[in-house]
């Protein structure tokens, strides 16, 4: 490695964690992909290689691409980068991949210039690459992907992101059913409008997650871990979900929920063990209705994305 | 004093917390009823005297003796109390009146019982108060009586209370406009329903709050106390209110809002000073408009009820 090249792990992430939808995400340590920036003379942007996923390398139709340009017109550099990516993480799993690659981009792009740009800026750029994906330039995964740990995206205009401490011995599990759900169709069967009681819950449970992630406690951060909104109708999307969640808790899991906009559904265990219990109990459920996944154990990402 | 009668302060409240609304709660520490509490060989709650509000004194009709009725339904003890109330907290003020003395009555009972009840069974006792006094057991002031500080009522069932830490610099000012709002009207114009998007900002809000309320962060704690919901329409209520928030804020306020469902509005600073200064330009505004008002300054009490 040269000053002009950086290889970088750029972590998976779970947005809408249960009561925090739109606001509330984090960063997982043993998933995530890997990527090669350098800096080129040539201006602009070229994704010089793209393996595990099929995805599309010209660079106004990848996430990096376009989260790569936000960054160079806000930068006084002249030159260009060259982007190699390795995906690790499935598009479309509900586990932050496009947020992976956009973040990933234009943190390895800031570093190789000097760190010009804060992480809240980096957060902006990137949120290019998620519009791309998602027609949504939301910022609940860049930014746990950026800044580690559990993020709060207290407000988006002016934007502002909160980052709250991780409980040491906190795990998430997580498991992908291999079937499609598209972040758009996610969308559009919300409903616009929710009750006022419902909101009260809702906010009565993120005041308490946060409160539980402050002070280590773990049974308030489960007692949390409740969505009474979004969850009761996107879940209708995942086949076995209910039982999946119902034996997760049963495993010990504090909470379980959908990852993002899905299919993948996360729990948050105390301990590894634990941890590793639920991912059992989830991967028995899609093997007794014979849909292929893939499960994840993994600490929290306290670091976000880091050089390798 | 003997160990069959207690004299306390039960402190005034300040309920909904702009984004808190409905589970976020703080008591004052300058403003307060004092009662005097004594175990009596007869059964039963008597309340023996009451000054300073003009408040009903058959134990059925009054919140400290229905409160107590319920301590008492749920004790052992084979006797009664009297409870003498010198009421400092007008009735229906916002600001927590008949939680005080609801709060204040079964503290005191308990501590003359040797405190055979949690804090949470108090709160459940207090609450019968509150329903007496409102039509609604809410639990939004007696909570932050019982416990002190900032107070979280995350869940009515069950019933969970979380305590938040208070900043060590942070100050309330509180202006009691002398106009009547109802609680039961205040409550009846609120929508029954939300937009979902209105609902994301308020629990990004409550997140903001309680981590900056953990962290001592003063600006994070401003820029989070906001309500998208209920101020907008419960404000229309409360002559002048508009002009009072925006000459708080002007004087230095981290945040303004209603305190409960009003007609009080408070304002938390940093500092005393600043604190002041907000009394100040609060007070000058229904000077100007002619209103006749009370003006309170007052440290976050951490500690709650106490005995004097």
């Amino acid at each position: 490695m040269n000053k002009n090249e950086i290889r970088i792990f750029a972590p998976a992430t779970i947005a809408n964690i249960s009561c925090g939808f739109d606001v509330l995400g984090l960063a997982l340590e043993a998933v995530g992909d890997e990527m090669v920036v350098r800096k080129t003379s040539e201006k602009g942007i070229k994704i010089t290689k793209l393996t595990g996923q099929d995805l599309p390398t010209e660079t106004l139709q990848n996430v990096a691409g376009v989260a790569g340009l936000a960054l160079l017109a806000a930068s006084e550099y002249d030159g260009g980068f060259e982007i190699e990516i390795y995906k690790k993480i499935k598009a479309g799993s509900g586990i932050g991949s496009s947020a992976a690659s956009s973040a990933g981009a234009v943190w390895a792009m800031n570093a190789l210039l000097g760190n010009p740009f804060s992480k809240l800026e980096l957060v902006k750029f990137a949120m290019e690459g998620e519009r791309l994906a998602s027609g949504v330039a939301h910022a609940d995964n860049v930014a746990p992907a950026l800044f580690g740990g559990f993020t709060l995206v207290r407000s988006y205009q002016p934007l502002d992101i909160i980052n709250i401490p991780t409980p040491p011995a906190l795990y998430a599990t997580v498991i992908h059913p291999q079937i499609e759900v598209k972040t758009s169709d996610s969308r559009r069967i919300l409903k616009t409008n929710i009750s006022l009681e419902d909101g009260i819950k809702q906010w009565g449970n993120v005041g308490g997650l946060i409160a539980g992630l402050f002070t280590n406690d773990y049974d308030l951060i489960g007692r949390s871990l409740v969505d009474h909104i979004v969850e009761p109708i996107r879940s209708i999307l995942i086949p076995g979900f209910d039982k999946v969640k119902e034996d997760a808790l049963e495993a010990g899991a504090l909470g379980c929920g959908i990852s993002g906009s899905g299919p993948s559904i996360f729990a948050l265990s105390e301990g590894e063990d634990i941890a590793r219990s639920v991912a059992e109990a989830m991967k028995k459920v899609y093997q007794k209705i014979g849909v292929d996944n893939d499960v994840h154990v993994s600490k929290i990402n306290t670091e976000g994305i880091k050089i390798l």
